[in-house]
């Protein structure tokens, strides 16, 4: 793999059209920024990457991408302090975490320097782009794709690594309310879902649409061979309280290694709470909802950050989770904000400065 | 769902590029006739296809397709007689299962009309790229994919349904060496290895190109579960004959539902042989080339049409298949492709005269 990299070149935009967003009123992923990352895979080697005006891309109509779901992504965030000094929050698992998607999705892995020179000079040059205001942040997608034509079913020998920014509010608005999943499934024993990988998240949306008819927002996928364990949401890891135990699913080759899930776990045994890494049975859930020990749950993921969860339905009864006074929920969230924002201390070396 | 359609409209090139083509060194899926089809699905509704020079698309960044493999298609070909009369095969069963693709992957069904006539219209103005060599066709790929934008994990507003055609040679060259897989998967129970989605080709990428690197050319997929049945390879449907019975596993949500399997398994009946459709275990297959009774494997599919397979590997060990004068293999194919190429009568009604 070549790792060396010349120096990213830059045609700015000759407007930009910050002026017209309205930052108060952001959605999530939908208002995008002036410029973008680009890098070419050609003739078997990553081209140095050019940062150029956010325009459309044009590809074959036999480009895989359209055909075979070739494509990964990852998902982070820029944060900036009081100061407005630029923070990531552990960028190079994003890093890490793109390339074993690749290698899984028969990808080229893209070299560490491609990946954080770009993302730094893509930030530093949109960076009055990050929004300010509390819940607000700017969503950083880079994401890789098959551009190669052919209709044969088989790796492609081009591909772009693009990094694109958007501005944006919250990811969900307001309750969230989950369904337990027993009928479709995420991901296959030695399939593909530990990937952040595109087809993974379309086949979601079917399964999705349905449980949002009876009033869900999001799904809660368990296993798919007995539908006993929980595993996790569609862009979030799930964390169960049960009495005063902090329970999260080990990650599998079925289940994403989140790292706002790894965070939300050293956070909590650093504060002192009692977690368990372990394998959580949907029937121990709903036995605890019964009986009045089941705390709390929520989800964890860079985009959703970390969201209670209010109700869930499970087999056509729904379970009300209760509001608490002081939830690890709230403790947890402020907890890994401020380190992100850099309004806290950040003992375990997470936040990394533009 | 919309199904009337207005006339569509055709915009023809200034030069055909027919006369670069190498008509007698066709590879598979990678020439392109000079015309595509091209249908928006836009504000709830389909709009009138048009046929356009075959060129590049254009596409926001954000569009889903590149973040969340909301795709699926078809693959299908024409056929030229010896009296240039133009057929399809079962062209019906395509439209039928893209949208049953469609539904899983939350994409807009595509009515009848759409495609049939959009079909229809694309292969006869594009006629004269239908290669009448032995054992080359033009192969027909319909395909639909998420134009609309956005990061949120959801599905677009926007879709673009397209057809283009490949005139193509075989599929496989040399013989066909497979890899009962005991890893890595195709599918989860529940999920949607039914479904041509894109998503689910890219994921077999990477075990392929391992067991290339055993010198296998394709896996056989088992169940994810404990990889105890044989399923299907990346793109046939596979079929076992012990003894005098040819045997193939039925469908499933985990497997796709072939035209070809089932055209052969009912030509099998029309012929007399004994046919099984049930579970095949990989310890019988295993068991039977031990002691003889396996005489044939091979694959079926649109593109591979019928392709015997020469050997097959378990756990290091390489059985391979013995060569028949006189194989299930070798007649089928010979009847199947005498229909699609009207040679023969079609008893079956399959034949679609353009
Ligand atoms: C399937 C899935 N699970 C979990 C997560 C959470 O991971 P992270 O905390 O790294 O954002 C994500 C999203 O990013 C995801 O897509
Ligand atoms: C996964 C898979 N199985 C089987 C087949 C064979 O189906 P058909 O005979 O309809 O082409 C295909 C390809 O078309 C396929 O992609």
């Amino acid at each position: 793999m070549n790792t060396t990299m010349q120096k990213i070149s830059i045609e700015k935009v000759k407007t930009s059209k910050i002026d017209q967003v309205d930052f108060d009123n952001l959605d999530f992923g939908s208002v995008f920024t002036d410029h973008m990352l680009v890098c070419d895979y050609k003739n078997g080697a990553w081209e140095t990457p050019k940062i150029i005006p956010y325009q459309p891309i044009s590809l074959e109509p036999s480009a895989k991408i359209f055909h075979y779901g070739q494509s990964i992504f990852e998902g982070m965030k820029a944060y900036k302090d009081t100061e407005n000094k630029i923070w990531f929050f552990r960028p190079l698992d994003n890093h890490r975490r793109l390339n074993i998607s690749a290698k899984r999705m028969a990808i080229p892995e893209i070299p560490e320097a491609f990946f954080m020179e770009g993302l730094k000079a893509l930030v530093k040059l949109d960076e009055k782009w990050i929004p300010q205001k509390d819940g607000s942040s700017l969503y950083i997608r880079p994401f890789i794709f098959a551009s190669g034509k052919g209709f044969h079913a088989s790796p492609a020998d081009e591909y772009k690594f693009i990094i694109c920014l958007a501005p944006s509010g919250s990811y969900f608005s307001g309750k969230v309310k989950v369904l337990i999943e027993e009928k479709y499934s995420r991901s296959a024993n030695g399939g593909v879902g530990y990937a952040k990988a595109g087809g993974n998240y379309a086949g979601q949306f079917y399964p999705t649409q349905l449980a949002a008819q009876k009033g869900y927002s999001q799904v809660i996928w368990t296993d798919d061979n007995n539908h006993e364990y929980i595993e996790e949401a569609g862009a979030m890891n799930i964390f169960v309280r049960i009495g005063d135990t902090l329970i999260t699913g080990p990650t599998s080759d079925r289940i994403l290694d989140g790292i706002t899930r790894k965070s939300i776990l050293q956070i909590a045994e650093d504060e002192g709470i009692p977690t368990e890494v372990r394998k959580i049975t949907v029937s121990e859930v709903v036995e605890a909802a019964k009986n009045g020990s089941l705390k709390e749950m929520f989800g964890a993921g860079t985009a959703a950050v970390v969201s209670p969860i209010s109700t869930f339905g499970f087999r056509d009864v729904d379970y009300d989770l209760p509001e608490l006074a002081e939830s690890y929920a709230t403790r947890l969230k402020k907890r890994i904000t401020d380190i992100q924002f850099n309004r806290a201390e950040d003992p375990f070396g997470w936040r990394y400065g533009l």
